[in-house]
């Protein structure tokens, strides 16, 4: 009884999500805002990526804007924020993913008047923001070489949600002795035909190609 | 009224976890087996800290058993495997972290009566495990440098339920720019007086000290 009980309530609770999703992404296309929920492991590089974003998109003449995903702490907002882009906190608390609930909330904050492109840096974390879609055009999930080179096969969900797996830290792939190989075979099991980038936000590589990817240039 | 009855439900599930979670530890004890539960973030290097503490233990006369858990595969479970440890592999599916009730499967189908100390690796994770005591005499949390100094203030609650903070991969802080006395003072401010172990699994420095920490030698 109890698990059926907790069956219903998951079910509601996605559902729920889905609908919020589905207003998210009304709003930001009616207001011609492109966007993207990067998700990704914890230290995978996910804030980097966005400033260098960012910064690309604003030399193009775009207006990004970025809402940043945390349990605690206001570190990458922070971050974003030094670099004059608008950007609206979000934290967790207990939970370890952002939901479309949390999300639109982050976007009522955001002046939308002032961005075209909306960037949602999610929680790290590899299982829980998979069942939760935040009602972005795009979804990516960004791993780093330094967690080796096991980490898509364990945590299949994930990828097969994500539009765009991104390979981060390749600069350093030799001193880990990870083979980016084994990392792209699996993406490709994973999720056949997924468009897989690897990036070193560190030193500005492939994030061009990261960012035409997500339909972003 | 959707919210209180998932807070009940919320509350039922903790206090069953650690009933649950106490029948284990005495079940442990009973049989004179001192355990640990390893939690920490996805390619912190939990898995090798393993493998090097099962290795000691094996040279000091000790009988290691180690319980894998991971979303899902069996990578880890297949490397604790190859050195002749007995191990019990636990997938949680969408789960992202152990729960007392799994741990209490995992350790029915491990042959208690080889070992005398239990490792459990718990899944790769910042947040959830947090919540969810095992039964086990010590808690530990392992990250890396490379997930950035930033990692401990981002998640307090996990680090607060830490009998010992594991700080790994130290031979990589100077390539990755990150500050140790940073992460021990975060450390110390989540949860005062923690013990807080720096270590390099791969090249085996810190390995005695984090087993002296844990209560192992």
């Amino acid at each position: 009884m109890h698990q059926l009980v907790t069956i219903d309530m998951e079910k509601d609770l996605l559902e729920a999500n889905r609908r919020l999703a589905n207003e998210n992404h009304r709003l930001l296309k009616a207001r011609g805002i492109r966007s993207v929920d990067l998700m990704g492991s914890i230290g995978s590089g996910k804030t980097l990526l966005i400033e260098r974003i960012s910064m690309l998109l604003k030399d193009r003449g775009h207006r990004p804007g970025v809402i940043t995903g945390d349990v605690a702490g206001d570190d990458d907002h922070k971050r974003v924020s030094a670099l004059g882009i608008p950007a609206v906190n979000v934290n967790t608390g207990k939970e370890c993913h952002i939901d479309a609930h949390l999300a639109e909330h982050a976007i009522e904050d955001m002046d939308l008047g002032s961005i075209d492109v909306l960037l949602i840096e999610n929680v790290g974390n590899l299982v829980c923001p998979a069942d939760f879609p935040l009602g972005t055009d795009k979804r990516a999930v960004v791993i780093s070489v330094t967690e080796g080179d096991d980490m898509i096969r364990k945590h299949p969900v994930i990828f097969r949600e994500a539009d765009v797996i991104v390979i981060n830290k390749s600069d350093l792939a030799g001193v880990m002795e990870v083979d980016l190989d084994v990392l792209k075979r699996d993406a490709n099991t994973v999720r056949p035909n997924s468009r897989v980038i690897v990036t070193d936000a560190k030193h500005g590589v492939g994030i061009e190609e990261l960012m035409e990817a997500l339909g972003l240039i």
